[in-house]
């Protein structure tokens, strides 16, 4: 970085004495002299809270500092529920206090953040539309704030938005400045990092790489509203419809249940898992030429898409794409799984701290302390 | 931007000293008072030679700092000329003697930018594929220096990058942060800001919007290789052939003859548009889904289908976007009109004393000045 080491121990002692690192002895290098001691986040000192809010699923974790889960918990979520922006944020708060009921003495929440399946917009977190919630304009971050009362700033955003800066951070998007992140789920949506920032556009919306139009003229009605979009010709209703199944009776295990058919042999299972896998590929291709980025990775529902046709939709990228687009290019897929969105979240909480430590910190102890049994 | 009165005064009597800008009285205010001095760019002291290799034109302009065109000179291209890099390069450097023997005492050329159709690595410039040149993996930046003998740095880049460059910082695109920019020429090319910086990718082949696939089942086929690229359906070529006209006579006229028999009423150069546009708009409503941006500028030849088929293409568009990603979106056309890339070429050259404005200048005189009458 370029600063000089009276510089380091400068910047180090402040944050030692906030309590956000620690300095400690490294393991033994089997090296000669004294070692240099090694600087670590305190991740079981200073941790965020990160909400997922999927369509029939919430899930929260504590992450501690560096990006460790400390706490977890996950419940179904049901229809009525999710429709009342309230009782999601009470469920929530629920599993806030259930969480911080075991924090260490003396730790600190210095975040909130929320990933939601909609457009968000990214001034005030103002939940714009989520259709599957059957939201528009709610106000869902400064409703969990006031439920959950512990004066930190609460941080909504798109769920693969944070999934893209998770897998940027610490997934398979890691030491990669441009990024493409897919995330299949009931949609498809889209994460881009570009020259290492996540691409927002103008007011938060950007990204939607679900409602590319990648087949005007016959493709599916799309829940957008548009004809042909990618999340309408590969996204987990297009492949259920196309393998013959129920397309409403979504989840992992309805797209585990055509892959696993495919790869028994089931030629209708097959042909459908070709079918998606190809516009997936027509739409990859695209984004190929759009942003030359270094990976694109395949999240979600589309993580096992990928592992089981792997081959066509390499094929229709090489077909579809510039030369020299793809060849620095890697195709990945997710490495963080089903915490993809969770880690995202938490980098969301985290982000006024890393921004600003000293700042930062000094407001956040005191009011979550009260519902702490540990003094 | 948050400087005191004296650290500016500092400033400005560096840059003043280093011959960059001079204070001059401002006019007359009609308000009391000691007027203060205001800053000016001395666009006739400092100048950067801009050049657009077009694939049958050649032009070429001395502009000054702040944008203001100095001098300019223009030629065609013959078809034997343009497959060598060494003749382009040649030619080139015949406009710069020209353009410098008229110089006033004293000025200095600050940098060359030149904008190139192809895929130019952003590392070092190298033109990585120029198909409508011939091009492939030419190092045209070293011919051009070695022939200009300046000293200088030449930096050469995709001119549709450079056209929405360009567009943001003096055209359509002024203030905003998000833009995309399509510039129909032969192909359509891209060009897209990305919180106000340049959308370039891992390697500086990002924005090829052109080569999105918008019709990938029955599309025209594309001279990359692929099949249904925007390019193939909304460019010249695309227009032309769907007008009955031969789509290899392109060309700015060939397009308005189109353009004007359907305001004549002409039945088949009216389809031609609407077809056209049609794509236009599909690709139009993905970019605006991708990117949210602020404003989409439609340059080169788009210009002209955008003025007389804006009402099918902003049809298509609201059909096939978020209700939310277009709430804040206009739809413009160049203001630059056939000067756009040569503004942006300019914006390319003048880039290293933007960045570093005391140490650039240090090392820009002398050089040229043998070439010029005047010392």
């Amino acid at each position: 970085m370029g600063l000089n080491r009276s510089t380091i121990l400068g910047l180090v002692s402040d944050l030692t004495e906030a309590g956000l690192v620690a300095e400690e002895l490294p393991r033994d290098t089997g090296r000669a002299g004294r070692p240099s001691l090694v600087v670590r986040p305190r991740s079981d000192q200073v941790y965020v809270l990160a909400f997922d809010v999927g369509v029939d699923r919430l899930a929260a974790a504590r992450i501690g500092l560096g990006g460790q889960f400390l706490d977890r918990c996950e419940s179904a979520l049901t229809l009525d529920d999710r429709h009342e922006p309230t009782v999601v944020a009470r469920l929530l708060a629920g599993f806030a206090d259930q969480m911080l009921g075991t924090t260490e003495a003396g730790s600190r929440c210095v975040g909130v953040g929320v990933a939601l399946r909609g457009l968000v917009r990214h001034a005030d977190g103002l939940v714009r539309y989520a259709p599957n919630m059957g939201w528009t304009d709610q106000a869902f971050g400064a409703e969990l704030a006031r439920q959950l009362g512990m004066s930190i700033p609460v941080r909504v955003d798109n769920e693969a938005n944070l999934g893209a800066l998770a897998e940027h951070m610490r997934g398979a998007g890691v030491g990669a400045d441009n990024v493409v992140y897919l995330h299949g789920d009931i949609g498809i949506g889209g994460g881009v990092i570009v020259d290492g920032r996540l691409l927002r556009g103008r007011d938060g919306y950007g990204g939607e790489v679900g409602h590319m139009i990648v087949n005007p003229r016959d493709g599916n009605h799309c829940g957008c509203g548009a004809q042909g979009c990618l999340e309408a010709e590969a996204g987990e209703g297009a492949l259920l419809a196309a393998a013959g199944r129920d397309p409403r009776a979504t989840g992992q295990e309805a797209v585990h249940a055509v892959v696993a058919a495919a790869e028994r042999g089931d030629t209708v299972a097959l042909a459908a898992l070709h079918r998606v896998s190809d516009w997936l590929g027509v739409g990859t291709a695209s984004l190929i030429n759009i942003f030359n980025p270094s990976v694109v990775i395949f999240g979600g529902i589309l993580r096992e898409v990928f592992l089981s046709a792997a081959a066509p939709i390499r094929s229709r990228i090489n077909r579809s794409t510039l030369d020299v687009a793809r060849e620095s290019l890697r195709l990945r897929v997710s490495t963080l799984g089903d915490d993809t969105v969770l880690v995202g979240a938490a980098e969301l909480g985290f982000s006024d701290i890393l921004a600003d430590p000293l700042a930062t910190i000094a407001y956040t102890p005191r009011k979550h302390l009260r519902q702490s049994p540990v003094r």
